[in-house]
């Protein structure tokens, strides 16, 4: 566990704060802030235009891709970072119902969450084909994957309450019916082993933001299984994606392997920033990571129920069901997670009675767990919301 | 002309550089880097999560979007900030065909920057209703609007020539027959006047690295004319886009107004320093910006051509008829740009032949014109770059 410790001196958290919410936004690696200004004095200022390849910038998105292939069991050459998630998700979608013309059903599940739905929507209203995204139950998704289903576009840890998915089984079971198999891995990319090739998954797309630390904005990124991308006609054909960018030919000809999934121009300092963050991963095992995130959660749920009979357990019971957070219901959840929030302890809320606890091994600690179950009691126990003096900070998104 | 003098304060110029790319990406704003620090280490460090509320990050998309509409003539609450110029060309042009469904041509011109060509090709790919991606000679634009085009998509000043097209005539054009009209002001904005709410332009896009110095891989915006945005069903329907995101609904609702063009979860470290970049635009009269860019694009012209006679302007001769750079066409272009740059002097390439020179009144003086001039005459009546001991530089991106 001394591991840990070491990797917890690695990020600036600030005195007096036990903060689970880093499944909402990781905190500040200390690297990062000397990264981004090397990058903007170092680099912008002295190098300027030729700073793309002097510093290589023009390199970020894949060699970013790659680190990140390597806490998700994508293969080297397989990953690129670019644009936010939310693009991702579309141009994901958007290849797998070109790769099946013939199918109008993309599957997904009302505990994916909402944005990956809506981008997904709007594509297939731009299509006008008569596709139809077909929203059912977590559970019985594994019973609506049919032939006429072009793709299945799942989180693998639903965002409320952390359970996962069985990416093996579900993504077997759309290719045995020939459909493509679309994993978003926003709660998982850092949070616990994937294994995207041992699981054949097609196309797997994420955000950086959270577990991986990369701050506010920190861009999105796109795998595609290797034998798969030379089928993928890219749909945002943008000219970081062309075979020769620089060429500025009048047509588009899709770049080779994983690149043709870049898009526009690439947001130079923010994925420096995430460059630092990922640092904090470096020699780290994610079994270890896993093992570590498991002792957390079982150490919150079992002092919180053990103290507190009002909540009931939202998440998995099976810590192998779950990811790396835990969330209860509680009916007065909002007001208790402001009780909690004005005591330095933040997790957070999401309607309609769901108190979210995110735990990140490589900074949180036992005892942050244990204070913060503590305090979860007491507040509900004497009702601290309500009492007189009680001021509550706004939500917290 | 010391308003000009005191803004070039404003900018980190490295010592014996003269710097004439600016309209490939815009030089380090002094006030950036602090920005960029702060942005991190006070509010992304100590605040965490609520920096969405409390440093007003949520915010920033929209007031950016205002600040840069101001520069561009369009009215408040009409312009967004975000993802990149490519993704806002898609956002455009997927809106402008979907309000004219019984009309299947986009109308280009083959001086349009590359990547909004390949975006919106990739569209129409996506659509597969029989959509004509057009693309014309600058000078037969206006003879091929006809009532079969949807959209005319133009880039306002050409990247490669500087040429203006004249955005009053072409938009009063397309709205005859009932097209509607997109601009792309990746040279414009910042570099010249724009006036888009007097032209009636549809919609708008643009980058912010270029004369805004919004820094390597800022984001993009655009703008649609406030009585046209409540028609618009976004394409690419992001979560931040929605009516309310935080109710986690479903279903997608658009924004109101403008805000519907937003898509993912905004990059803000970028957005802070494109913030600070724009601060060297306050009290800033774009028409002075304008009388100066001419008076340095003048000198540049009678400078070259009067001391070099083997070479060909490729911009228009009319300042008028041309945005704030000047190209010159040269056999050896390639050659003599590098034998420039190894001199500090920084224009850069567009093949076939040309020499692109970049004119930003906010830092480039007419000393340093008149320093390039010279220089650049120098190369080549002694063929500089073919002399033994000359060795190039490493392309410039």
């Amino acid at each position: 566990m001394s591991t840990f410790r070491s990797r917890r001196d690695q990020f600036d958290l600030p005195e007096g704060i036990t903060y689970l919410d880093g499944n909402s936004l990781g905190p500040l690696p200390k690297a990062a802030v000397e990264r981004g200004r090397r990058t903007m004095a170092d680099e912008w200022g002295p190098m300027l235009i030729t700073g793309w390849n002097k510093a290589k910038w023009m390199e970020l998105p894949g060699r970013l891709g790659d680190r990140i292939g390597t806490l998700i069991g994508a293969p080297a050459g397989s990953t690129m970072v670019g644009d936010t998630l939310s693009i991702k998700v579309y141009q994901a979608v958007a290849s797998a119902v070109e790769m099946r013309p013939d199918r109008k059903i993309v599957l997904s599940d009302n505990g994916n969450f909402p944005s990956d739905l809506y981008m997904a929507d709007g594509l297939l209203k731009s299509l006008g084909k008569g596709h139809e995204l077909k929203v059912v139950d977590p559970e019985a998704v594994a019973d609506n994957i049919t032939e006429e289903v072009a793709a299945v576009m799942l989180t693998h840890v639903d965002y409320r309450t952390g359970r996962i998915h069985d990416m093996k089984a579900i993504t077997d079971k759309a290719h045995a019916v020939g459909a493509l198999m679309i994993w978003d891995l926003a709660h998982s990319a850092g949070a616990l082993p994937v294994d995207l090739a041992g699981c054949k998954a097609d196309i797997a797309v994420g955000c950086t933001y959270k577990y991986l630390n990369g701050g506010p904005g920190a861009p999105g990124f796109i795998h595609v299984r290797p034998d798969l991308i030379d089928q993928v006609r890219p749909a945002l054909s943008g000219w970081l994606g062309h075979q020769a960018p620089f060429a500025f030919d009048l047509d588009y000809r899709p770049g080779e392997g994983i690149s043709r999934m870049r898009v526009g121009t690439p947001p130079v300092i923010q994925m420096a920033v995430l460059d630092a963050a990922l640092d904090a991963f470096d020699g780290v095992d994610m079994n270890d990571i896993r093992a570590r995130s498991i002792e957390l959660s079982e150490r919150f749920i079992s002092e919180v129920e053990a103290g507190c009979k009002d909540v009931e357990l939202a998440s998995p019971r099976d810590p192998n069901g779950r990811g790396s957070q835990v969330s209860f219901r509680f009916h007065e959840g909002y007001a208790a997670m402001q009780a909690l929030i004005a005591r330095g302890i933040i997790g957070d809320f999401r309607a309609p009675d769901i108190m979210r606890f995110g735990f990140c091994p490589l900074y949180n600690t036992p005892d942050e767990v244990s204070h913060a179950a503590a305090a979860l009691c007491e507040i509900i126990a004497t009702g601290e919301w309500d009492r007189p003096g009680f001021k509550a900070r706004k939500a917290v998104t």
